[in-house]
């Protein structure tokens, strides 16, 4: 490729501005200002309080699941939550008396009547569902406490929760719903006489026409919003509100009765769960992406915020944000998949055991997943293990980057263990430790394990450390040799009886304690090593002053061997595992003896290319497994 | 760790079985028996030849998007498609006419009423929706053909479009359907008298009928309803059947009037788009994971097969599949993020350059994105492409691994384009050619380069290479040098003068061709090489016998040096890039002159281990950034 313009540096270009101003920033004030000019539609009046509301107040607001918010006009301006408070409400009763307790209170099924409609279910007799105005009152009868105070205080701080900061009540609005709610209180009258209430009416209205008041801001709602979408987390504070089976009934709820009787074209136009409010505010749900939350006072005649209901479906349109979009993509559960043949262990080991393990390691087959683990994704991992199952001994599962596994993905996983359990290939999992959201799986393998044998290793590399070195046992390999003839290393490989009857000249016996340093990363190089028994940790400092284990060595291999070139500094850390024996040489003694017996020199640096070179092709065979 | 059973080979166990049952097999098979034993439910009368049906029978298949059958029971039974067929027709309709056409002829809002209702929308006069009987019959009317039998050919294409294989009518079924369908004759005369058909009605029974009565077997439905789930794309043959809007659009109507006036407990209890038929079929789709099929005969009071639902209301919970389930993970977008400091391109270079490289290299940044771009992924994507956009000269966008691109994303990242070209960095898209789901982006970008500035390079390998050249040419590396001088080469750097000159008895010159072979794989080694101008590739071949470019060498630097080691066989292919010059240093020749100034070899040696030291850290390093 020519020298291109674009990959060139550029250093003569001023700095530029600290913000760079993203599309979606972009994108959002050019929405907002296409649709400030749109002027049809009357501001509520039912509520005399809600008729002052300025119908030029116009804020969108859009707060992600991991708490970045995007805002553009009237984002900051306060108004009440009135009629989205209901799915907040239905959540709150779910949480608080579960889904059985709030099935007696309310329906699900949407119906084509209007809001404020009287209707019940002939059936069961009460309320169609929770978000016409019959259901949300029966839901508000399941709001806690003994007297109105405290259920206030219990509403407002279950809403601040969602909303991250606490909330307050519009006292002038709320006064105003009280004293003009008569459709509501007909409502509250004939569910007591249906015996769907059991508290008095007027006490249930109070939470009602005080959930209705609470005073929210774009921003509070998207906030909310984005809480559903996170699936119950509110994703600036990090608190769980909700539990993902509540959210789940939210909503669906929301989507199938959030819109009133514009639900089926809603469905089809915006496909997202969504609720208005009379006050002129609308909040939209993507779930695992957003929440959306438009202010815009004037409605149409259904009731629904004008300006609200375009910038959803455009904003859904223009990002295809529907629902029954395409976009799921699970190719990529398996992030990568690789053997003990390709992918070694950071043990450095000789070349004779490095060579027994290129030929058997194909032997333990490691999947690394990553992404969500859900029915669809988990159903490719446990096929691949079951395809993988019939020649492998060993089957690890790193589960590092993992940052999802749901109950189904939890129930696939551990019966894939017992269906493996009678054959002889063996289940590993590592790295259950690395998130949260593993928890549960850790603790349902854990309850398995004597039925399905899985062994649980911490991290990868032990666990491949440990099936190389059953590997080598198997095979033969001899380890653990206390007194070394150093003809057999590879260290000295090549060498004559004389030249390696001088070296011996050269050997200190040295012993460390476990942890102890052996070398300092940075100091002159006067030795080098061969590790007789035990083994030792090679690290290094990395970016942040951490310490970072690049590998170990056992009996039989040699480390700061680069003291034998000129001017070499340490450049590693080395500590002893556990109680080592090493052999030690002068590189001054080896250098006297090369002066006279050049051959020396020559075999060991010849030794040392080979050892390197082994290493660097190991690297870049498990970079290749990486790409 | 000690060695612990789970990770030793197990040599002594009999070779398995070859076929391990997966846990879906084994719970497919016990949720099947355990509903065999319900014997509720009637099989239907109403058409005399659907009451022959044996109400025993009872199968279910799943399919998931990249075509995995699980099949349990009667899956393989043939009946009748009856009312599945509706989603699938109103896609043909879509299809072929376009939303605006199918909009004027049936809506979408979901109804109260049963599925046989002669009611139609007043404002409109048109039915309700395609899944309605009245709907459908509008919606049949749609389908393209000069007679009937042209009519019924082009349908049963569609549908074995779907299915992946030809499908057929039951000709009893539809004679039964014929001589006994006089309700959706009143229908259809209905709707001739609104206006709302313009065919002769009896015509469009014709085609209604037929669409009913195609036989099927759950193996065909799972199959169709993965179709959906996959967003159009059959599994089994690949063959795009239904755009992904189209797709979209099925879905959503099957999700708020698929089951009547079960809609909104359906929506609660299981979240999924799903139709059911009158034969004893049940579908429900999982967009972008699988299709469900269960055919049982005996149906329910509002007509869906009881062991059908009961299916979908199992498998949906025990597997957490509703659409409202907690379960996208957009963490993953970026799979790894690194700069020209920490990961080189595969070019060899000196180590005054990678030198330079390690200084200079974090002014380019790669972002390697996985999985499906999407609003809520590439919202992250931008987001760190705003943020390093402030430090960072060039940010290179590798979408090597981007299974899915939506127009959503492809707004987003083209705006961002725009957004960063007044800015000094350069972006650059890399490995655009590596999936057809990547055209429409590629195209995009295409076709804003002239605004946006954005190179497009075909891979990264390239771009890092091309940007390291342009940092090494600011950083007045000299470069092209034909003629070198030894001493300043890093492989005898150490070496006197004396010694530097009886290295250049042993040199030659040699001169290759573009695309010439300098060295092959596992021949003897007796020169080793400096490239003088021009450059060489360094390939291996891999498993499949494909040759794999693993390195490249420019002016200054060596290759084929291993050959100074005894019996080294050449590991590797090396070809010229461009007409190459290069020195030639004869090994027995260099061997000579160490037997008389040993620290030649000495030397040499030490600087090849240098040198690949350096190279093991920089693949170390690269293998930390995978990781």
């Amino acid at each position: 490729m020519p020298r291109s313009p674009a990959v060139a540096p550029a250093p003569d270009v001023p700095p530029r501005s600290p913000h760079v101003a993203t599309p979606i920033e972009t994108y959002l004030k050019s929405l907002h200002m296409s649709l400030s000019d749109v002027m049809a539609g009357e501001v509520a009046s039912y509520i005399p309080e809600l008729g002052l509301a300025d119908p030029k107040k116009f804020g969108i607001c859009i707060a992600t699941v991991d708490g970045q918010l995007y805002s553009v006009g009237d984002a900051g301006c306060p108004f009440t939550i009135q009629s989205m408070s209901k799915p907040f409400m239905h959540g709150y009763a779910l949480r608080e008396h579960g889904q059985e307790r709030v099935a007696r209170q309310v329906g699900v099924e949407p119906t084509g009547d209007p809001f404020n409609s009287i209707t019940l279910d002939d059936v069961n007799n009460r309320p169609f569902n929770p978000m016409v105005n019959a259901g949300a009152i029966a839901v508000a009868e399941l709001m806690k406490g003994d007297n109105t105070s405290e259920r206030t205080e219990n509403m407002l701080d279950f809403f601040g929760q969602f909303a991250g900061r606490p909330l307050e009540i519009d006292e002038q609005v709320y006064r105003s719903e009280h004293a003009t709610g008569h459709r509501n209180r007909a409502i509250a009258y004939m569910m007591l006489n249906t015996g769907m209430l059991s508290l008095p009416p007027e006490e249930v209205l109070e939470t009602y026409f005080r959930q209705c008041s609470i005073r929210v801001t774009c921003r509070d709602m998207a906030v909310m919003a984005a809480t559903l979408a996170a699936h119950g987390v509110n994703p600036l504070s990090g608190q769980r509100v909700l539990s993902p089976d509540h959210v789940r009934d939210v909503l669906s709820v929301m989507s199938t009765c959030g819109m009133y009787d514009y639900a089926g074209q809603w469905a089809f136009d915006v496909g997202l769960p969504a609720k208005s409010g009379v006050a002129g505010g609308v909040i939209a749900v993507i779930p695992g992406q957003l929440g959306i939350a438009v202010y815009s006072p004037p409605l149409d005649s259904v009731g629904n915020s004008i300006r609200g209901v375009a910038v959803c479906q455009k904003f859904a349109q223009d990002f295809s944000l529907h629902a029954y979009h395409d976009r799921t993509d699970i190719r990529s559960v398996i992030r990568r998949e690789y053997t003990a043949g390709n992918v070694h262990s950071k043990r450095i080991r000789p070349a004779r055991e490095s060579a027994v393990l290129r030929a058997q390691g194909h032997r333990l087959v490691v999947f690394e997943v990553q992404g969500a683990l859900f029915f669809g994704s988990t159903e490719k991992l446990i096929r691949r293990m079951a395809e993988r199952s019939k020649e492998a001994d060993v089957i690890v599962v790193d589960f590092k980057r993992a940052g999802f596994v749901d109950k189904a993905a939890i129930q696939l996983i551990c019966q894939m263990a017992r269906t493996l359990e009678p054959t002889r290939c063996r289940l590993v999992f590592t790295e259950l430790g690395s998130f949260d959201a593993l928890s549960d799986l850790h603790a349902a393998v854990d309850r398995e394990r004597a039925e399905t044998g899985v062994e649980i290793v911490p991290d990868t590399d032990r666990a491949l450390e440990a099936y190389e070195e059953a590997l080598l046992a198997e095979a033969g390999v001899s380890r653990e040799e206390e007194k070394l003839s150093l003809g057999s290393l590879d260290l000295f490989e090549g060498l004559g009886t004389q030249e390696l009857k001088l070296l011996e000249s050269a050997v200190g016996t040295f012993r460390f304690d476990a942890g102890e340093r052996i070398i300092n990363e940075g100091d002159d190089a006067h030795l080098f090593f061969i590790v007789a028994r035990g083994s030792v940790s090679i690290s290094v400092t990395v970016e942040d002053g951490r310490s970072k284990r690049i590998g170990s060595v056992g009996p039989g291999y040699s480390f700061g061997e680069m003291a034998l070139l000129d001017g070499e500094k340490r450049s590693a850390d080395v500590t002893a595992d556990v109680p080592v024996l090493c052999y030690g040489f002068s590189v001054a003694r080896v250098r006297e003896i090369s002066a006279g017996y050049p051959n020396v020199m020559t075999v060991i640096l010849g030794n040392i290319v080979r050892s390197i070179s082994d290493r660097l092709r190991s690297a870049n065979d498990e970079i290749r497994t990486l790409e």
